[in-house]
């Protein structure tokens, strides 16, 4: 393990980092590793290796790799010429998180998170969230073969429950207002010795940098003009801005692209807050989106997301329900399902460029967050159509309906 | 594309490959591509490389590569020392195919069936499928640009037919005999020119193929004593199989592993042929089990495997829903969910590690043939559990609860 601190991202205040912090004691503001400014990667056959291998130079606070992977990371670069015509830019490419061991990104935090868990001698886990998050600590936390907790709302379907339970986590529903419990939990996790790996401390940023690294290596070292995510608690924005940051000061790539942190325009506490140029975001009081999993009220990241922006010179956005429903169809009949919240990067794509914020020759990287095989429910809200006839009449069905198709594709 | 056929497995009649033929016009037995006996790995950054790229010298037929992938394969081999300890084997591995594009194996066959049928001219494609496949054969109809057709059993319902409806396919519902469709569908693919990309056509198997590759990089070349693969159609198994021998032609490794063709009692053509030491396979006439995935009542590859599997020295097994359900749990327990039909290739390890055919020295390979996420229905089978508090209490739940969690772990 390399010399490094933790650092407040607000005052910058140190702490060290083999102890458990999750947040500034003087400013409540989120805490974040200090930057790497020395590495290369290390290109061994990605088919054996984990992304804290590959990318070991960047994790200096990893005392030694556990064997907790479920092999994370390595997910696709897609380029969609089609959508690029479309949309009418110069390359439009998807990072499809949904091919993750539990089906979203969150399992690149989960494992670094765990890591540094098990580096602290902490020997419980847990999380606070209702989705993709709970899946992913309750898989890994199996794995690692660690009480795991997880504290989800009192009031979430069964639907959403079983794939949780699945992995036989400690799964507690807690009545009560879901935002403090973000932050009741690490009280508790103080008090009851369990490390909250919730959705933006500092080694789930962590794992979000390999997001970037692996899009500078899948383009070749040319960075994108524009990399779109999907934003709720911020953490995962915080990440993949700090990877492409740390490939520069190492002299990997040769400048940053701009990042757009692209949320629901019936949950957008961070949206509302730029617009408004505040310097802090306010509460959300009635979150309405079908894109429940960036629909957090009050993000944990949300003043920091605004900061990083800001001095970036990046863009956060907004797009209705209406608009993530067409960006999803678009997606999927590009051959990708992503789930609502993961259509929001494309549908935000289209709308900065039809705002002409985007440009023709631009290269825009889109992240898909996670599977659509998690949210079954929206798929009422598609137009989606099924033909009917019987064996012996296929034929002619076929004759007939080749007549209607043609004239549709 | 160098000089290659078709060849019937049975009779070994060749077929010229730049033509669509599925089965031998005199034995009605499936055909298949030759043998490659001479080739390496083009060793590549796998973050820039399709499967057909990295293993180009086994896909000779390939005329030029089309830009249809969705970034397939490449999946993880998860080792569990854990289970490895329960079962008392040497070690088990875990090949998880949850982590393609469309979250199953069959994303492999997809690509190379599109791929060929581009190279043959032909621009229309379809399939019979009622599950995995389906939801493949659209999202790369999609990718493709090219008009799909998707045959289904009329009575399936909505909640899986939206996750392929969703890629706008022409999705038809087709009354009538389920097993009689796979059979019409080739003829009515001739007379209105759509290549039928069904479950076991020659380069769906090719696509399989794959998966040996990976397994033997990933292993360093030390092949695993046994790897056993959930069997319906065939087609997969026989890919392996086919992987394993064409990286033996080429001397890239030194022997086979023993196949293990593994089947759900419910619905168990080949392993009730083989136990008969019958030379065809028998219609099951009332299919019952939890895996649906595997549920073909007349496998069209059933003979075929039978005598691949008796050639190569391997074994046919076959598990009850109750065995494949407790693996399902195992497997989960471990970090990996897998749908019913991926559990079964655990929970046949389990049964011939009992029966003594498999060995405390012996090293296993499982195939876990897709995600859990699509079968939301069999979790009402496992009793999973919820607890529940107050956000005041729970603290109190906290210290109280963890006296019982620390009994379980």
């Amino acid at each position: 393990m390399k010399n490094t601190n933790l650092i407040c991202t607000r005052c910058q205040k140190l702490f060290p980092i083999d102890k458990i912090y999750h947040r500034c004691d003087i400013c409540n503001e989120p805490l974040e590793v200090e930057l790497v400014t020395k590495g290369k990667i290390n290109k061994d056959t990605i088919l054996k290796q984990t992304i804290l291998e590959r990318y070991a130079d960047f994790f200096p606070f990893i005392k030694s790799i556990k064997n907790i992977s479920l092999c994370e990371g390595f997910t696709p670069l897609v380029e969609s010429p089609k959508l690029a015509f479309e949309l009418k830019v110069k390359r439009i490419f998807f990072k499809n998180e949904s091919q993750n061991p539990t089906w979203s990104f969150k399992d690149r935090g989960t494992l670094v998170g765990i890591q540094h868990a098990l580096d602290s001698g902490c020997e419980r886990i847990g999380t606070v969230s209702t989705g993709n998050m709970a899946v992913s600590m309750a898989a890994y936390g199996a794995k690692a073969g660690l009480p795991t907790f997880i504290l989800i709302n009192a009031d979430i379907p069964p639907e959403k429950i079983n794939p949780i339970a699945i992995y036989r986590p400690i799964l507690i529903r807690v009545e009560g207002d879901y935002g403090r419990l973000y932050y009741r939990s690490l009280e508790i996790g103080r008090q009851h010795d369990i490390c909250f790996i919730n959705s933006d401390v500092p080694f789930r940023v962590e794992g979000s940098k390999t997001i970037a690294f692996e899009i500078c290596e899948q383009m070749d070292f040319a960075v994108p003009d524009f990399v779109i995510v999907p934003t709720s608690s911020g953490g995962n924005i915080r990440g993949i801005l700090k990877g492409f940051k740390e490939f520069k000061l190492c002299g990997l790539i040769k400048k940053m692209p701009k990042m757009i942190a692209a949320q629901a325009i019936g949950c957008s506490p961070i949206y509302n807050a730029f617009i408004k140029n505040e310097q802090k975001i306010t509460r959300v009081e009635n979150p309405d989106t079908i894109a429940h999993a960036i629909a957090n009220p009050y993000p944990p990241s949300g003043n920091e997301v605004l900061r990083k922006i800001k001095e970036h010179d990046g863009i956060i956005a907004a797009v209705s329900d209406e608009e993530i429903i067409e960006a999803q169809k678009q997606l999927s009949m590009d051959g990708i399902f992503g789930q609502p919240a993961a259509a929001v990067s494309l549908a935000t794509a289209a709308k900065l460029r039809q705002e002409g914020v985007i440009h023709e020759d631009d290269t825009v990287v889109c992240i898909i967050t996670g599977s659509g095989l998690k949210s079954p429910g929206v798929l009422k809200k598609h137009l989606l159509k099924v033909h009917y006839c019987k064996l012996e009449g296929l034929n002619n069905f076929l004759e007939h309906g080749l007549k209607n198709v043609s004239k549709h594709l």
